[in-house]
């Protein structure tokens, strides 16, 4: 028997009793005639005490442990003289009594601490080591929470879990698919899943009724930071359902998760409609966890003979309170911030709400302090206020006040990684226009329906018609979404046809799902949840990589195991290469 | 709302409310004045019924509703005259007054009953209608369940589910892997894993303790019935574990899984060895739902002149309880079943223990009353039973006794759908030696432990050394398998030594698992079970298919979407094919 005990959980009471013990050494501490370890494993540390009094040769050999050693020990549990009351297991130690070297270990190159000194590189190089440290095992520790406070929910409500294919057909529509060759069908390709979308709508043709699964997906875009070409989905899907019977059960869900993972209450999830979140926010997954929103400032703004204010289409302002504090060299780094290309503002306008009821702004020479005082008005500001100004075109100028917002509540702390708020955002638009393909592209997918009251106008004015589709976002990263499919084949046909397929081409390509809706489709929507996405924002990570655990890097490569790789000449040969 | 109610839910004490249901026409009967509608939906089928006299308009329209038309109806639910105590819902039906149907359908190409009229092909290209028949679907929420039941033990014994890479690395060791070429490689590819088993070694020595996941693999294998191209393993390994802390911890899963999702007590599960399982049953997957063991007749039925005896290595018999009443064909049935060149055995010999105390064998000539009935003794035959004798090499007799035994038992009915029992066996051979390619190849794979008292033996006599692994079997069919893995470079350098692995090739194929061993690795060993298979024997099926949504045809295609399929230009440009 390798341990009677783990590593976190000898207690005071156990004190008298003969325990073994196995793990890793953690540290070793040598003072004098004694030596102290830590020994490590997944539940916690125990310190082990050796005597050279009580046994010269033990204490010998426990100083010849490295760092990362495996070791057994038998002992004693006795009471630890200087107590340490920020290990639950401080208020003990191990007299050992017999050591077995499970296994040596090299010298790890870099520290297995919670702060180590190992760069990103070498750190997913020896991941296995990485994975040694505790901020990431409590990580994917917390994943596995996750994972099973999701099934928890949905089994409870009746979902089925139903496993859907890893090999597909490729579907050009959307990104790029990783494909697979297949060896008995000489030049075809299988193709990984990027959703399975159609399988779950099929198994809702099936009458299933309620499915969910948790699984991979995979696509094969162009690497960025934080995208792994393989990634983890909680895939949902309903029949006979509208949109609210959707929201209200995934709300129901995520409060559960919130409430089982992190014993936080999340509260009601309020709904915005698309249009109302770009207004207020100038995102579609706004961060609630603070105000600062979005003013239009149009009517106290135009007309004052201010040409950068006159041209725009949009006058933008938010209100930071307090923000009159910031020196002119901060103002000055706020408007050298927009001007960065990723924001592209051209500049920023700023006007201070004095303590003594005076404004001063970047603007004094168009303005004057009454016109300034209606600014603050509209803002609702108070005294010591700032009003920071951007102005544009209507769509970029809000994503860039989106921008800044953000920068500035992440600068005055409003965005506290331990607080959660999220929201609905609902009613997007079915489709938006491509310049470069010239023609109209799905928002979501071609399978999503229009709001039953823009129906008609899918011919007449497409970018007016709103999808019944919804994402839900947490502080403001958006974690899923999902919408009442379209179950009726004419309504598909029109939306293919508004998509520029032609009936052809949507038979090739979806032939099978617009089969099966002749069989009797029932009304369905459902939903996915990124998993790795909702993983990191609940561990309080801004790295999805932090919540895998074996990612690959930003080349999609596995530096670990170094893949992809080339193939053998057999298996070459094999696949007619 | 689509909805108050499912078809599965209404009651007597529901009588007098006014409902709305939703779901599929199963049938619809016309008599006179009235027309009965059956409503389906996955939780049941609820009656519906229409009166020319109450309303002529709606029993009309009723009329026109065709078998799988998806339909919403409002009613009142009222007793009904007739009552059906089969049917859960069978004391109500719904006094329709209003329909409105969601959507029509064609008439599907079998019968969505539960016994179709539809062959395999057909029922595969239209699987969505085929899944929508109670034995698939309930096969598939019993899948499900099973999935459920696993989690739950594996989370209260604190297992912690990490989801491992699908784009790994190929390993030439083992069957052939899927490959996915990289477009950001070129020239390169991952390949999908045929199992976790390295991951899971490495989150090992990472510290994870307990590992769990239910994950999809995939080997590109030269399909045949019952194999599909991916499949689902229950992949699990604990670290400071030996063989006993692994099996009492599976066999704890396995009865609670038996327990929760079929209400059946499995008991103890027995432990065999590899060579009793060979000896007593010819196999190393035993079903032992029955006895009938193999019994040894070398003493009493060689050295009497009959040379078919006198030239084997072995000698071994069943006893068929009751079986002297198969009559003159029966026999001679048996015998051209097992010359068979599936079984190929050279004939069978058959002695008849008569309730006279008389005995009647095929070799009668060689053996006389005595001697046959010292066959008798030794079967431990009572009257009326019959001897089953066959002979030849010992392995090959073994088997072909074993696949004797199972007919037998199944024609005699001793081989239920409905009971279950489930054996480990344990203490495998290490390696066996494979002729074609004149070395010894790994019975389980390379990582498997020899056990410690036979280490000796490795370089001296490979073939006598028995692994560290184990099997279980239920009924007859390996659902499991594992072993306590080396965690010793020294010991496994011996075993790739044994493999006929160079030092070199051994790196270049696991580099980063040996290299992870340098650091720190725990004893430590697991177990997967085949979640397909296991599922097959809960639901009662021989065919796999059966308990997967969307299975692939023994060619490994997918004939519902039509995959694997050719790429298009744009995508072999991009991978530079």
């Amino acid at each position: 028997m390798h341990r009677t005990h783990t590593c976190g959980e000898l207690r005071e009471s156990h004190i008298g009793t003969t325990v073994t013990l196995s793990g890793w050494v953690q540290k070793r501490r040598d003072f004098g005639a004694m030596t102290f370890i830590d020994l490590r494993d997944r539940y916690g540390l125990t310190q082990l005490s050796f005597n050279e009094e009580l046994d010269k040769d033990l204490n010998e050999r426990a100083r010849s442990l490295g760092r990362e050693y495996v070791v057994k020990v038998y002992g004693k549990v006795i009471e630890r003289s200087n107590k340490n009351d920020k290990m639950p297991t401080g208020d003990i130690e191990i007299q050992v009594t017999a050591i077995e070297v499970l296994n040596e270990a090299l010298t790890p190159p870099f520290t297995i601490e919670d702060e180590t000194d190992g760069g990103e590189e070498i750190r997913l190089k020896y991941r296995y080591l990485d994975l040694r440290r505790n901020p990431i095992q409590e990580k994917l520790i917390l994943r596995s929470k996750l994972n099973k406070a999701v099934r928890d929910y949905l089994n409870d409500a009746d979902f089925i879990d139903v496993e859907t294919p890893y090999l597909i057909k490729s579907t050009p529509e959307g990104a790029r698919d990783f494909v697979v060759p297949s060896r008995l069908n000489e030049g075809q390709y299988y193709a990984l899943p990027q959703s399975p979308q159609t399988f779950k709508q099929l198994l809702m043709v099936s009458g299933f009724d309620k499915y969910y699964q948790i699984v991979k997906c995979f696509r094969d875009e162009d690497f960025r930071a934080d995208r792994q070409p393989e990634f983890t989905q909680i895939d949902c899907e309903m029949s006979f359902v509208e949109r609210d019977d959707v929201l209200d059960t995934f709300e129901g869900m995520i409060r559960s998760v919130f409430k089982q993972v992190k014993d936080i209450d999340l509260g009601d999830i309020p709904k915005l409609t698309y249009d109302e979140a770009m207004r207020r926010f100038g995102s579609d997954k706004p961060d609630m966890r603070f105000g600062m929103e979005l003013i239009d400032l149009d009517e106290v703004a135009k007309g004052n003979g201010f040409g950068v204010f006159d041209n725009a289409d949009s006058v933008v302002a938010i209100n930071v309170t307090g923000g009159n504090s910031y020196t002119r060299k901060e103002l000055d780094a706020f408007t050298n911030w927009v001007k960065r290309p990723q924001i592209g503002a051209l500049g920023l306008i700023y006007c201070r709400v004095n303590a003594d009821g005076t404004y001063k702004s970047s603007v004094d020479k168009f303005f004057d302090q009454d016109k300034l005082k209606s600014w603050a008005e509209t803002c609702g500001s108070q005294a010591d206020d700032l009003i920071l100004v951007l102005s544009g075109n209507t769509e970029k100028v809000r994503k860039q006040m989106n921008e800044l917002r953000l920068h500035v509540g992440e600068l005055r702390g409003l965005r506290p990684r331990d607080k959660f708020s999220a929201c609905w955002v609902v009613d997007f638009p079915l489709v938006e226009y491509d310049e470069e393909s010239d023609r109209w592209h799905a928002m979501h997918h071609p399978f999503t329906s229009p709001i039953p009251a823009d129906r008609a106008k899918m011919k007449t004015d497409p970018s007016s018609v709103k999808a019944n589709a919804y994402d839900m976002a947490i502080n403001g990263m958006e974690v899923g979404g999902g919408s009442i499919r379209i179950h009726d084949k004419e309504l598909q046909k029109r939306m293919f046809d508004l998509l520029g397929f032609t009936p052809e081409e949507a038979q090739e390509q979806f032939g099978f799902l617009l089969n099966a809706f002749e069989y009797g489709a029932p009304p369905h929507g459902g939903i996915a949840f990124g998993l790795d996405r909702l993983s990191g924002i609940l561990a309080g990570t801004d790295s999805i990589r932090d919540v895998i655990a074996f990612p690959k890097n930003n080349m999609g490569r596995d530096i670990m195991i170094d893949a992809p790789a080339p193939l053998n000449a057999d298996q070459k040969r094999e696949l007619g290469y």
